[in-house]
Order: C-alpha cells, then structure tokens, then sequence
C-alpha cells in the first residue's frame, strides 16, 4: 500500500487514518525498512531444551540460513565445548554470504578462541543488572567496564567485527547501562546489543530505552528478546522503530525457556509493514523448509498456530469473512500466503458457514447453481454442521446430493 | 516489586532506570493493574479452523472459564444456527458468575433474537473500512451510523449491557472511525470496541489510536487483536497502557486464522507486570487444565513454546543461566513458574552445562562432592555431550560412576 505523505503541500490522503497501516508519516529514526538480521539458531537455538546439533546438521542449517539471505549467523562459544569450537571452525570453512559471529563471555581468554576460530565476528556479552551482578558472575560495573575496553581493543586488533552486549539490560541500572555503552561506542565497537535476557519487556520501554541510547552512541545497536511474555516479535519491531538495526533470530524462536523472536514471525511482522524491502532481500519462500529442518532436529512440532506456516494461518472460516475473502483477499489478509508459497484456505463445512463460500466450492466442482440454490444448500449443510463436525467430503457430499437432485427434477 | 515514585520529593531510588520493568512512573491513562477479560473461545475460538463444539463441550469450557475468573464470556452469534441459538440459551441457564455475551451483526433482526436468548449483554459490531465496506456488507458510512443508533437504541430498552464495535479498525478512515464511536457513545453505548480483524496493527499506532479514542468517548473501551504478525499479547498491552479497559481473549489464542491474544499469554504478560491484580483475580493454576480441554476439543498440541505451559517454558539450559537461576531464580525469570502450578527445571545434560548444574544435580542425588570434583565430573559430562544428545539418565549415570570411583580411591 503507498505511503501518501501528509506532508506536501496539496495532496490528497488516500486514507485519514494517521495510526493506520502503511500510512504513517515517515519517521527519521525508523529502520523498520532497512534492518538486519542476526540468526541465533545455532548458538540461543542451541540453548533450547531438546536441541542437540551434530555437525552436519549445523552446517546444514548453517546453509539454508544463508540461502535464505540472513545477514549474520550467530554461534555457540567456542569455549563452551571442543566439539563447539570445531564446528565454528567448520562454518568458518563454508565461505557464506553471511557474516559468521562467535558469541563469547567477555574475558579475553574467551575471545582468544573466538579469533582463533576465523569467525567474522565476536558477540561480546555480561549481565549488568544488580542481580545478575550479584548471582552470576559477581562483577562490579567499573570491573565490567574495564574488562570490556580491554576485550573490545584486542578483538579490533585482530580485524573482527565486535559487538558488546549487556544482558539483562531491561532491569539495569540506566546510568549505569548508559555509561558502559558509551565507554565501549568510544573504544570503537561496532555494535551494542541491548537483551532482555528474561522476557520482561513491553513495547514502549523498548521504544523508550533504543530511542535513548540512540542519541548516546553512533555505532550500530543489535537487539535481543526473549519471548516469555509473549512480546519477543513486537519488541523488535518497536526497538526497529526507535533506531535499533540489527535483530537477533531464531528458526521458530527456539533458546532457552520458550525463546526468542522467531525468524519466520518477524518476517510476518515485517512483510505486512515492508513488503518490498521484505521480498527483495530474503527468500520467504524458503521459511516453511527452515523450519521444517530445525523443527524435526530438535524434536517438536510446528506450532498450530505459527505465523505463516501453522496450518491454519490462511484458513477462513465465518460467513462474513469468507465472503469478503473471495471477494478481496486483502480484506482479511495482511499477509499474501503466495508469498511464503503456501494457500489460503476458505472453509465452508461449518455451522459458521455462508452461502458465498458454498457458491466458490460449487463453482471448484464445476457445479452450476444459483444464489437461491446456493442458499438452500447451505441451509442444509448448516444444519449437518450443528450435529456433528464435517469433513471437506461431508460437505462436497451434500453439495454434489444437492446438486443431482435439482438435475434430476426432484424437489432438493 | 515496589514502584519507586521519581516525584515524592527527597526519595531514592532503587535503581535508575525510568524505562525498566516495575520502575515506571505511574501512568494516569493506564488500565495495566485493572483490564477486565472478554472470553471469546466459545465465539472467535469457534471461527478456528478445527473447532466444532456441542453443547456439552460449550458448558465444560464456559464453566472452566468462569472458574478460572473471567469477566466476560462471548457466544457466537444465536442467529449463525439454530443449534448456536439453543447453545446460548443452555448457557445463559448455567448461573456463571461471569456475564454472558452474544456477538451479532449491527443488524435489528440479530438483535431481537439475541436478547430473546436471556443474554447479559450484546456485542455489536460492523465492519468499518473502505474495504471491508466494499467487499463485504456494502454500506456507507451514515447507514452505519443510523443503523447502530437504532440497533443501541433497541438493546438499550430490552435492558441488556452493549457494546458496539467496528471491524478492521486499524484500516478504516480515522475521521469516520472517531465519528461513529463518538455518535454511539451519545446514544449510551456501554463500551466501544476496536479490532484489529485482520492483524496488522503494531504497539505504537495501538497506543495513538486508543489514547486519541480515550479523549473522544467516555464509555469503556473494549480491543480485539488478531495474531497474523504475532502481536497480539503486545498490542493488548498498549491498549491498557492508552486506556483501553477490557481485552478479548481465547483459550490459546484460537480463532479465524492463526487467532488472537491468547488468555495464558495475557496472563503471563500480566502477572510480571502486576502480580498481585492478576494473582487475585485469576485462578492462574487453572491455566494448564482449561488449555487442555481446549486443545483436546480441537484436536491441537500445546505449541513448545507456549508461554507458560510449554514443556520448556521453565527450562534452564546454558551454563551461566543454570548457575544464576540455582542461586534466585528470578535472575532468569519473570513469571513464578509456582502461580501457575508449574514448575522449574535446570537442564544439566549437555555441551552447554556449567558445573553448578552439575552440583546442584548431584545434591538432588545425594551425593557429595567438592567444588573440584564436581567441575572435573562436569567436563566428562560435556565431553559425552559433545558426540551425542544425553538423556537425564546419561548424566546421572556418569555423576554416580565418577562419585563411585572417588569413594573407591580410583583416580576418577
């Protein structure tokens, strides 16, 4: 939908809707149409309870990922095991189109290995809020800040993209957080991360918190949210519109807990805001597939009601909807399924039913009737429908039954 | 968590963080700690692709909602069927503490059989948009208008609580949107409803809309949002935090499409921000049960990562998380995994497992060891892990043969 700007002189708003969709005035700290993705399936996706990556199954994901178009792929710490060390070492070797990033504790023995590793670059991270400070690594802010110079010099040394992130940021200390993202915005690092590390952002702190930080450092700043309360794929997308420029990802959200925001859901979000931005740099089509792969690795099913790709995300069903669907998709879709190469799917074997979904599946049976017919027949449907539940056959039934009676003369 | 106040005059705060969680200011327009449920599981929830409910299933779910402590439970409208008639009347009979509602169309005929059921109230509404009025009811903006007064008119006179709604609110022109609000509103419409039919809206724009609304009626303000771009727990949120006053919800989300706020997910979403509204008033122990009959009477799995009562949604995989959530669990948590009868779990079985997993493990198995042996036990652990996923029982056998060969004096 174009965008008419509320600004130039003599033009007529398609819309006045000034909060709507797609009409908003544009806004000079919005990246919502030129963000980037880091991809987390490897190292917070492997923090999820049932995953387990072998190698090859890591470079299997590794790849779809990249062929998908994702900006950055994020990997376990090499220091967390032998084994993890290889594998960075492995897709290191790949020579993707994606920028490999090696997420590491911020002590220099940590970033050492990274290095070693030939990653692109090292995600830096510590927790900042008193109780992290207190229970996890029992750090002071002048130690954190120290350290992290410290870290930060020697990554950029070695030619490395570097990010340094705090966690826990949505419960620290404000000036404290402030101040260390400025110490380390003027040691040079490329990126900050902000993470709410337990899924306890809203929106508008969010909005609130990147709007703030975006005036105090010039670098890039990376996002990160866990999706506990059920806000991981919004939060993104207000920090995106508060200057945030990178989003951390995983394929269907998976980390730790119930994790973080999902690739396939804030591409979702983002395809109904920026569809040409969208389209042109990944591969939507590719979701289902990814998906498909990772959700089989580690053991669950795709959610019934996943974005995109659970079963019903195209399905219509109520009378009213199911008119104006095949009327217009738009009037109930923001998303066109085609897309994401899936369908959309207009029920019409319930008690919910009405008469324009009986007329398309009569038309898809090559059956002729008309809008009186129609009606009658749904009548009949309908009243099945409140007995018992109806297959698609059920009601192809009693369509085709219908029909037959009416050729042959009998009173249907 | 107490709220500090940032304006009583000579107070320190706890911590300097204006945008961070429970340290906000309190907001006057706010309606976070006192939101009233609208449970539409027997109404949007009988849109879901899969749901086919009789009579006796309708009366299960109404009564478990009701137990739960819902406000408001929504019916589908009695003229879709004769059966959805006779299921409104059954449970308009059942006494529930909760009011009942019937969902109609903006029309004097749905009207009359509505009220004739014995409902508490009537939820009106009529879609709104350009194109929503092209492709599905066909009507300009002063039929609507003369319509709704004289359908409010009725309903008021019968006695019964209404509620008029538009449809595709987010998509409908915004002068005529305030226009047809502020014309109800005179006619003494109890509430006014917004719904995002089609699930485009994003938290900002939710928070402008309903905080402009808020300034332009005086009844309360009921919010409908769908979870295409999966949003829908977040935009609730800022819709209280405008001054919306009621939020509808389904059990696990189900409706049209991929659905809608989902009741757990509010929840969850409401009990880290205000425990003790939500605690009170909500059976939170009853979430798991009512979502399993839901998800039992529409032939669906609880999604992995439902918040709450996904199988993992309580699960701490990574070694530094394990190690602060052994020491406060809430150094990792937002929600109490105990207000909802659930409970916490420390994985300790894989490459990402630190030795204060491993520690507490071997206490819960009564076993001893010092700081030394448990981080040498821990690297054995890691090293199985590296080669191939561990089940419970892996790490507890290593656990027990390395504690043997210490107490037999082996070198381990």
């Amino acid at each position: 939908m174009p965008s008419p700007s509320n600004n130039s002189p003599g033009s007529t708003p398609l819309n006045r809707n000034p909060y709507g969709h797609g009409t908003q005035v544009s806004d000079f700290l919005s990246n919502v149409s030129r963000f980037k993705i880091i991809e987390s399936t490897l190292r917070e996706g492997e923090q999820f309870a049932n995953a387990f990556f072998d190698t090859q199954k890591k470079i299997q994901i590794a790849t779809a990922l990249d062929e998908f178009g994702v900006d950055y792929i994020e990997l376990t710490n090499p220091c967390a095991s032998e084994q993890s060390r290889l594998d960075c070492e492995a897709i290191c070797r790949l020579g993707l189109k994606a920028k490999v990033l090696a997420h590491i504790r911020c002590h220099m023995d940590d970033a050492r290995v990274a290095v070693a590793t030939g990653v692109d670059g090292v995600n830096v991270m510590i927790g900042t809020s008193s109780l992290m400070r207190q229970h996890s690594h029992g750090k002071d802010m002048e130690y954190i800040k120290r350290t992290a110079v410290e870290v930060i010099s020697y990554l950029k040394t070695q030619g490395v993209e570097v990010r340094f992130s705090t966690e826990d940021s949505f419960r620290s200390d404000l000036v404290d957080l402030l101040s260390i993202y400025a110490a380390v915005d003027q040691a040079g690092v490329h990126r900050v991360g902000v993470a709410d590390t337990i899924g306890c952002a809203s929106p508008r702190q969010v909005y609130e918190l990147i709007r703030v930080l975006r005036g105090v450092v010039s670098c890039d700043i990376e996002t990160h949210f866990h999706d506990d309360a059920g806000c991981a794929i919004a939060n993104a997308y207000c920090a995106l519109e508060a200057g945030a420029t990178h989003i951390d990802t995983s394929v269907l959200g998976i980390g730790e807990r119930n994790g973080i925001t999902p690739l396939g859901g804030l591409m979702a979000r983002m395809v109904g805001t920026h569809p040409e931005y969208v389209k042109e740099k990944y591969r939507l089509d590719r979701i289902k597939e990814i998906e498909d792969l990772v959700a089989e690795a580690v053991q669950v099913n795709i959610p019934f009601n996943n974005p995109i790709t659970g079963f019903c995300a195209f399905t219509h069903k109520a009378g009213i909807h199911a008119k104006a669907i095949l009327n217009d998709p738009s009037t109930y879709e923001i998303i066109n399924p085609a897309d994401f190469g899936m369908a959309r799917y207009v029920h019409f074997a319930s008690r919910l039913t009405g008469w324009n979904a009986i007329r398309s599946r009569a038309q898809q049976l090559n059956i002729s009737m008309t809008d009186e017919q129609c009606k009658e027949c749904t009548a009949k449907i309908k009243a099945l429908a409140d007995i018992r539940p109806l297959a698609i056959d059920d009601a192809d039934s009693i369509i085709r039954a219908y029909y037959r009676n009416i050729q042959s003369g009998e009173t249907p």
